[in-house]
Order: C-alpha cells, then structure tokens, then sequence
C-alpha cells in the first residue's frame, strides 16, 4: 500500500524532534509536512533545528522546508507538538478542516469527548471519535495522549485493575529535564538538586489515569473509581521518569499473582503487531535496585514501562517502582502508536 | 568552667570529620583523642584523613595524633563515628568502661533502654538511662541518634502529633550521595540517574520514628501510634535529605492552623539555649519550589528542617516537603546535640 | 567615621545579588540605593529577587525598594552588575555625573584610560583616573574588573612575571555555570555533558591579562608582552573556575623558587587591610589533585585564587593548575575590593 | 567459513563487558570463552557480571560459564580486559602458549616489538610481529591498543601528520568517569566537580601518539618526532573524552586545507571493510560548540573520533577540539578492530 501522509506541527521544538526521529523509515507513515513556527518557517529542517537527539536530524527530514502551522498543509494525519497555548484552537482548527490529529499537548486531553489514550491501555477508546465528530461537526477528529509522568503509572496499574481492582494510589514522582523541553529548567535550578515542584503536574496525575483507566459509555468518559495523590519532583536526570507508588488493591493478592498479572499482561496493541509496539511493552526487573533512569528508560526502545521492587506497604498493601521513557512512550511515540492503532483498527 | 573532655571514635571517616568539625571551638568540649582504623593509628590527624568538608580539617585537630579505638583514651565523653559492623560491642565496652557514649552508629539505636534522641523532639528519652545504667550495671551509657532521614521526618510530625495526632504517614526520599560515606556510591552508579533503593533505609524510616516519638514509661520505650510506609531514592545530591510526605491528623485542621503550629513550635532543646542549638529549627518556606537542598540544607547551618508545599492530599489529607541536612543534624550534629542536651540536664 | 553610600545597578540579578550579599554589614560602605529593571522597579528587594545564593536575601536589603537605574539615585559609590548590553552608555552617564562607578560589565575593560583592576595585582592603575576625568570632563570615573577566568590566571602569572616574566601561556579552562547568569545555561546542554565553547570567552582571556600585567604610562595602559592561548569549556560545575595552564618563564627556574614565589606573594591590598581582603589570597594546595571546584572554591571566602600541581611542561617549561570563585573574587568581590582599595587610597 | 574461536580475559569487567556487547553477533568471531576473576568463575555470566551497558547482557552470553583465566581456554585469538597489575604477566603466557593476544591492558604497550595500534592509523605496525615472536620465540603474539585519551588525539594528528607534519601539540582532557572503571570514581569526587589529576595519564598521552604515529623500522618502532604536553582532568560526564588541542604544523597551511585534509582521509582500514569500521571514523562538526560528549559520543557508533572548532591559535598555529568515545573505540572497540585487521591482512 501507499504510506500514509503525515506532518507534525511545531517540529523543530523537541517533541516535534522526536517525531520526526521516529518517523524516520516509519512503513506505513510518508512525511509530507512540516511546520514550525514564524522563526522557523521557510528555513530547511537543517538550518532551522537545534537538534538534541544525538547528532543529526535524520535525512529524510534535513532538506524539508518549514511550513507554516496553517491549514492546507499537505498530509493526512497531523501530529501535534505544539506548545500548550495555542495548542488547542489550532488543533481544533485542524480536526474541523479534516485532520486526523494526534496531538502530545494538554489542551483537549480532559475534553469529554477526546480519547486520552495509550494504546496499550484503552484502545476502545477510539470509540469516542465518530461521537466527537458529531457533536462538533468535524470531518477530522482530535485525539490525545496523556502526560509523560501519567503513562508509566496507568501501564502499572492497567493489568491490576482489569483483575484485581485499585482503589487507592500514592505517587511518587522523580522526572527528568527532557520533560521541561528546551531551554526548560535552568541548570542554575537543577545541577546537584532536585526541585519538589513541577507546575499543574499533580493535577494531571490524579487525575488522567482515571480516563485512561476508565470507560466509554456511548456519550462521555466514565472516570475509574481510584483515589491519586500524586507528588512531583525534578531530579538531575536526562531522560526517565522514575515513580515510587503504593498501591491498594481490590481482593487480596500475592505478590506472584501480581507479577503474574504483569508478566502474562500481553494487550491487543501488541498482538496487532504496530510497527511502533515493542514484543513487551510492561518489563518486571528482579534487581532490588532497579527500574533506574540511566539502564531501563530505553527498555522496548522507550516505548514501554519498567516495574521493579514490589514489596509490601503497610498502608496501602503494596509498593512498587515504576519508569517510563518521558519523550519517546511518554510524548511523540505514544501519538505515533495511537495513530498506528487508528490505522489498524480502520483498516480492520 | 573548664570544658569537658570528648573523644570522637572514627574520627578519620566521613562521620568523624563531621564531628571534629563540629567540636572546633565549642565552648563546652575540648577534644582530648581522636581514635581511628589500624590503618590510621599513629599518624597525625592531617595525614590520615582524606578531608571531605571543604578545604582542610580545622586548626586544633590537625597535629593530634590517632589512637587507637580502645578503653582508655583520656575523655568524658565519646562521640562514635564508627562503621556499623564494629559500632555495637565497641560502644558497649566503652558504656560498660564508664564512658558516656553519644552514636551516630545504628546498632543499638532499637535497644529496650537505649534512648534515640533528637534533643528537639524528645528530650525526656534521658530518663531511661538510669534505667539503662542499672539493668547493665554500666557506669556510663549509650545513647544514639536516629538515621539522617528519620530526623526531618520525625521534626516534621512532632509538632504535629503533640497537637493534632498523626495516624499515617507515606514518606517518599530523595536523598544525598553523602548519606554513604566515602568512597560510597560509585559516580557510575549515580550521576544523571536515580536509585529506587537504599540498603535497610526503608525500615529505619518505618520504625524509628515510633520511637522517637514514643514515650518512656520507666521501664521501655512505648512505640507512637503511627502507622509508616517508606520508599527511599538516592539521588545525584550532595548534601540534604528531601522527604515528600502525606499525613493523615487525628482531627479536622486547616492549612493555617498546621502552619501556625509548625512556626510556633519552640522546642526546649532551644529554650536551654544548647550552643549547637538554632534560634529556630524548624522553617517553613512559603515559595511554590521549595525547600530543595541546593538552597535549604545549610538553612539554621544545617541543624534545622525545612518544610514547604504544605496542601491538600486527596488520601491522607495534608501534603508536604520535608528537607533535613543529613551529615550535620542528619548525623554527627544530632549527636553533639544530644550531649550537650545531656550536659545542660546534668547542671540544671 | 560615617560610611559612604553606595548603590547597585542592576542588583536583583544573579551578580547584583552578590553585590547585595557582600555588602552586608559592610564597614565601610552603606547601601542607600538598589536599582533594577523595569520589571522590578517599585517593589522591595524581597519581592522582586529570585534569590539564588542560598536561603534568603540580606535582612537588610529585603525591605528597600527597587528604584529605576537612573541619575540621581542617592549614592556617592556606584557598583554596576548591569547586562552588557545597556551597561555601557549607563556607566558613561553616571561616571559624567559625578558618580564613581566600579563596574563588573564587560563595555569599558578594554577603554584607553579605564582601569582594569585585580587590587592585589596592579593598585597603581589607579593613576589613569585623573586622565581618565580630564579626558572626558567626568566629575566621577568608571574602574573595571576583568572577566572571571582572567581573574585566577592574572593571579598566578602575576608574581612570576615580577619575578621572573613570563613570555607564553596556554591556559585551557573549565567553567562553571554560574559564570553564565540566570537563567543562563539550560540543564539539557550541561548535564552530563561538557560545552567546547563560551562566546567571546577566549578573546577575553587572551587580552585583559595583558592589560592587568601591564603598566599605566600617564596617557595608556601598556600592554604586557605575553602571548596567550585559549581554550574555554562549560563543565557541570555549580561555581569555581579551573584552569589548566602552561607557562614559559622568563629564566631558568626551579620548582622550588616558582612555590616560593607563589607562597611569599603579599599583594600591597593585603597589607593595607581592605575589608574585603583574605589574609592569603594566593595559596598552593600540595594534593595532586587539587585545587578543584567542589573543595576549593571557597577558599579564602572566594576572594582569592587557589593553584596546585606544578610540574615540568614539555613544551613551556612548567604546568600547573588554578581555580577562582567566578561569582566571587571573578564578579562582585573584585569590584568591591577595587572600591575598598579606592577609598583607602584617596585616605592615605 | 567458518567463525574464528575468541575468547575473553576479565569478560566481568567493565572493559570486558564491552567487549561482550560487541562481539554479539559478529560475522567473523565466535566467542566460545568467558574468563574471569576467582569471584565469577563458574557461575553463568548473567549472574556473575553486574551489567552496566543498559539493561542486560546479550542473549549468547548469558548461560556461559565463566570459566578461570588459564591456559587452555578454547580459542584462537584472546581479548584480553585484564587489569594492569596482572594483564602482563598473564598476556605473556597467553602468546607464549600460541595465543594472538589484543590487549586493552597498558602492560604492554610500550614494550619495543609489541604494536600499539589504531586500525585506522597504524596497519603497517602489524609487521612487528613476526620480529617479536622470533624474539619471544612464541606461537601467539601480542598486540596492544592504546591509551582511551591517546586515540582521538593520534586519530586528529594523523592526518595533519602525513600531509603537513606535526611538530609540537598541546593537549588538555576532559575525561568520563567509566575511564575509571567500575566502581571506579567515588560520586563524592566528581559529582558538581571537576578533578585535575588522573594517575598516569598525563604521561600516556605524551608518549603513545608518538609510538602510534612513529615507524616500525623492522626491528624497533620509531617514535614520531612530536613534543607532546597533556593535561589531564575527570569531568562528571559518563562516556566520551573531549580534547582542547593546540598544534603546530610543519608548513604553514589554511583552514580550508586542513579542513579538507580531516575530509578526505580515508584510512586502508575502512577501505578494506571491517565490520567494526564506521564508514567515516573522522567526522568534523561546523557549529561552534561541538564536538560535545552528550551528542557526539556516540558518532559512527562510538567507533570514531569527532573534531571541531578548528581556529588560529596564537601559539602554536592551531587550536581545535577532539572527541573519542573511552569505552568502544576507547578501549574494547579497538582491540576489536585491531584484531579485524589481522584477520583480514592474513587472508589477503
């Protein structure tokens, strides 16, 4: 078949980088467009690019030039890096033209009627779409992935709840700078110290786990029936998000049943073999000193979660370590794998 | 009046430079031996130790010459800086020997008789050592201080419980590379990553607490009434423990009333006007991003805790930041403290 | 006798803030104005600083408001920590209106007749003042201090070149992120990493010392006839410069003399006691592996340089290392030291 | 054909690890021997090492058995990630028993038959080796790869070396701590520091080019005519050695010509196809602050070296910047490539 086109608004920023790194050879997807902002427009993705991600943007993308974020930009699919405050009315714009959006920013993540997916996690969600399209009278549609701190916890506590139950969740977070994007935290703020404090992200990680966790009832989301406090640091550390979680279960269990459920946890995502899915997407390590940032964030390529260090908790029943990759799983990869999930299922 | 004599046991470690920093110039101690390993026995202090705490060790010490960690070294009062392996018979020989022994060691922190101490919190633990001294027919004593993250978290809680009660506690650390001495934690391990574990950390911050907040009814220490659960992290810090804390109080309180009641707390450790004692050891930070230790351990020179971010927790009710100095009051500092609370008990 | 009134331009930036902090409970000196942007006009010093050295502003700064960087400002001493790039015609105006003006800027260092002043190593550039006043028909002056690694490289060449000269210089340095300001260097460029690159650092680097070492003719400053090389790297280093540098001296010397050289240095600045002054600006750590940010930093309160491993050079004769305080003696501090010397000088 | 038998002296190590890592899958080598230390021999490798590159250990590796380091092991060519104080010894009776030795231990290096090779570089050193086995009257030989710092320091040299001549080089280092090893540099060390001082180095990085770049005249080697001097110093960065280099040609040329000299150099052992050769081993980045270990590092898989910011230098003539990653091209990844070469040189 012929690929798909696609572009990526606001790729020269770092998720936008990152799209464009994983779109590189993607089989299904073509790039057709990129667009960035007026700084950036007219210049190659070359010149206009300060590239973080190692050497070199890849060469497909070098000679393309810069468009502008408008409407009438040649591609199908649109992926959305774009920063929080316009994110929301140019997406909109976009799904009302017709755009299949996938968009990483927050604007319409709580919206009731915009999936907040992971694929791994809630692809019935996709159910919401023609719902969505209805409503606001849109031939295109909007959908989003949650926060890059959220993911790794609704993928530890996805398989529980689907056998167990959850009622009650502590988080603990420890969150790298790629997270702030770029320039971001100063190294002034962060070099040798860590910083009890990330804007709104408590919020989003008490509550976006409730959508992704809940369910689609035909006309809005149903949230899961699971109490998060959540608290939120910035640590010295590139990439990784790193979460300690105490967790209260349903029924009473054993820790081999939980690491059974994890182990045997194998979602449709993976058995409908996206180019983007990894073989295992949730990895239990038995070190007593792992997950850590520095050896498991590039697990499954970035684009799973790393669990560790169950262990009983005497409020809450269990206690467990949870990572995830915040701009591969946790940003640009988890759009992609949404947009593969929506391409399967269409074409199912 | 003529100063005391103190030795300090260890004194070439990165405990003991603590201490003999601490001692320079102290108006209550002179320090008459400093003891150390095999290794370093016979040498003078400058060229045994490999300093840690800045340019050089202080004046008075650098020409003393180490002795051995044996009976018989000329002083009142030990201070014991020793690795945990060997700290528990040596400590008892020396109580049993008539010296009064202050630890940071932790093998006899949990014994029946022997007080864990931070003199702001519970000064009355001094009352088990006549007890102490009876049951082991010892002319001297031990008495310990609790682990470097169990002190801010029990600061924290103190005032807390005196006026409200404290049922439970979730406690997650962030803590300093200099919580495992020297060489400690290979850079390899720790630089740009974080480390989901800390060899018996947990425990020691599920438990010690309950002791230290306890009570001694004359014959062993009552255990407080809170139930604790603890995740520890190391991270690429250098100095100072940060905790993130959730605790559920025994009655319905508001933000202002928690406030005022850390701001008013004035310990008698303080009242006494102990040398090692800041006019205020407890600081609540009114910033959104704070305390963090790059700009809070050294606050009250390091023998205080510093709290912020004091909100509402969706489980346990009340949030916040908890930061203590974990090689000053965080180790050898609540020793000194301890003895000079001793001391000033003694005169009164 | 009453002290003078200084105020700071620009006082509620990174270097303004040092200014702030060295000056409190200065003998000397008053603080009678603190002048800022126009973001930070009108409101206190504690409202308007993002403080960065540690806890808290001075207590006597905290309630004075900021007032626009203006003529007229009540204050006989003004010290600039103005950006570069408004700092040069404000100087120029001040200075016309009468106002002594002690600059860390980088607009003036170069000027015929401006000093460019370590006071320990050139006071008698003092002299270019007057010509400086004739010249402009200035009632008050302007006085500059060099850029904070030429600072650690002038002092160690200094007394070598008094004594012995000095023809060449390969100076390679490794700089903290502090010398960058606020928010100055992003986390994603410096952690874990090293930077090959500070604009305009080497050319800083290659001429100011050569106008520090060199003499006040009565109408120029003549350059010293050293050629310099430089190499200048960002390192993930919260404060303190070090330098790896090789020199050719003008004679066949020993090690021995190059230390006694180094040890026996008593700048005239020392000897007259500035307030500001260490009793040893200068000192030589016999450690291999020293001086190093982490432990000599602070060093003489960070008012001094700290030079260590001198050993044969292949190539120039001799290598060793040097380390300044780059927000210290390498801002703030010289500019304050300079106006001590100042004063003293007009007294004498 | 079939795959030539190697195995691996210290495979635990971190050294050894890396050559682990590499030799999966190579279409050449079968590893068929692990040796390690009396600790880890006979347990399997994935419980005897402490993996350190990423999560695990290559599936081929994990049930081996470690076996002693002795004679006997079955193979035919040894990668020896033996440390120092035992490596020469050892390496001695491997080639005397018919082993061919590549060697990444320095025991050797210097010694008057033994090459000390850069695939890249040096291929005609391989003509040693007849002239040291008769010497040694040994079956095996060894062959050695130098110094992590050495290598992109001689890479950058040598081809101003064959086209213009190179007569005096400055060169400072900034070193990643896995140079160090495991547990290698204490976090206390280097964390938020810099160390001017790595045991040894200095006087590696003044000799080995001069071996690497030198002559084999059929009986001994001919060291190059080059004045070396080197500063050495530890940097908190994980991988990748950055150089500041400074040097003086034999003819007076233009950027452009020794740009384009860089950009042509195609070594034989890239023409030749290795599989461990990059296509392109020496890169030259254009902006102005790069190279840098965070991005280059890895370049040409770690099997390069990457240069930049090429300028005049008041001095000697030239000032750039070099990168070499320490762990592959560094260490394991030249031994490797070295031992390609032999296998390639034999069957042609």
């Amino acid at each position: 078949m012929s690929r798909i086109k696609v572009g990526v608004l606001g790729a020269a920023g770092t998720v936008g980088q990152r799209f464009v790194q994983l779109l590189a050879d993607h089989p299904w997807f073509e790039v057709t467009a990129l667009a960035g902002s007026e700084r950036t427009q007219g210049q190659t993705y070359a010149d206009a690019v300060q590239w973080h991600l190692g050497e070199d943007p890849p060469a497909y993308a070098r000679q393309m030039t810069l468009q502008a974020c408008e409407l009438g930009i040649d591609c199908e699919i649109v992926f959305s890096a774009l920063p929080g405050e316009i994110a929301g009315p140019m997406e909109t714009s976009f799904a009302a033209a017709g755009y299949k959006v996938f968009t990483n920013a927050g604007a319409h993540r709580m919206d009731i009627d915009v999936p907040l997916m992971v694929p791994y996690l809630n692809p019935d969600h996709l159910a919401a779409i023609p719902a969505q399209q209805m409503r606001h009278k849109w031939s295109g549609f909007i959908l989003s992935n949650p926060n890059c701190a959220s993911i790794p916890l609704a993928m530890a506590l996805a398989p529980l709840c689907e056998r167990f139950g959850v009622s009650r969740v502590f988080v603990s977070t420890m969150q790298a700078i790629s997270g702030a994007g770029y320039p971001g935290v100063p190294s002034y703020d962060i070099l040798g110290d860590v910083v009890p404090y990330i804007g709104g992200e408590e919020q989003k990680l008490e509550t976006e786990p409730l959508k992704i966790l809940g369910t689609w009832n035909g006309v809005s989301f149903e949230q899961a029936a699971i109490q998060i406090s959540a608290q939120c640091h910035r640590v010295p550390v590139r990439e990784g998000h790193l979460l300690a979680i105490s967790a209260k279960l349903g029924t009473r269990v054993t820790a081999d049943e939980i690491l059974a459920t994890w182990r045997e946890w194998r979602p449709a995502a993976v058995e409908m073999g996206l180019p983007s899915a990894p073989a295992q997407p949730l990895v239990y390590r038995t070190e007593p000193d792992r997950p850590r940032p520095g050896k498991d964030a590039l697990a499954s390529d970035g684009m799973g979660a790393v669990l560790g260090r169950l262990r009983p908790c005497p409020l809450l029943g269990w206690k467990f370590s949870a990572l995830g990759h915040n701009t591969v799983l946790g940003a640009a990869g988890c759009s992609l794998l949404n947009a593969e999930l929506y391409v399967a299922s269409e074409q199912a």
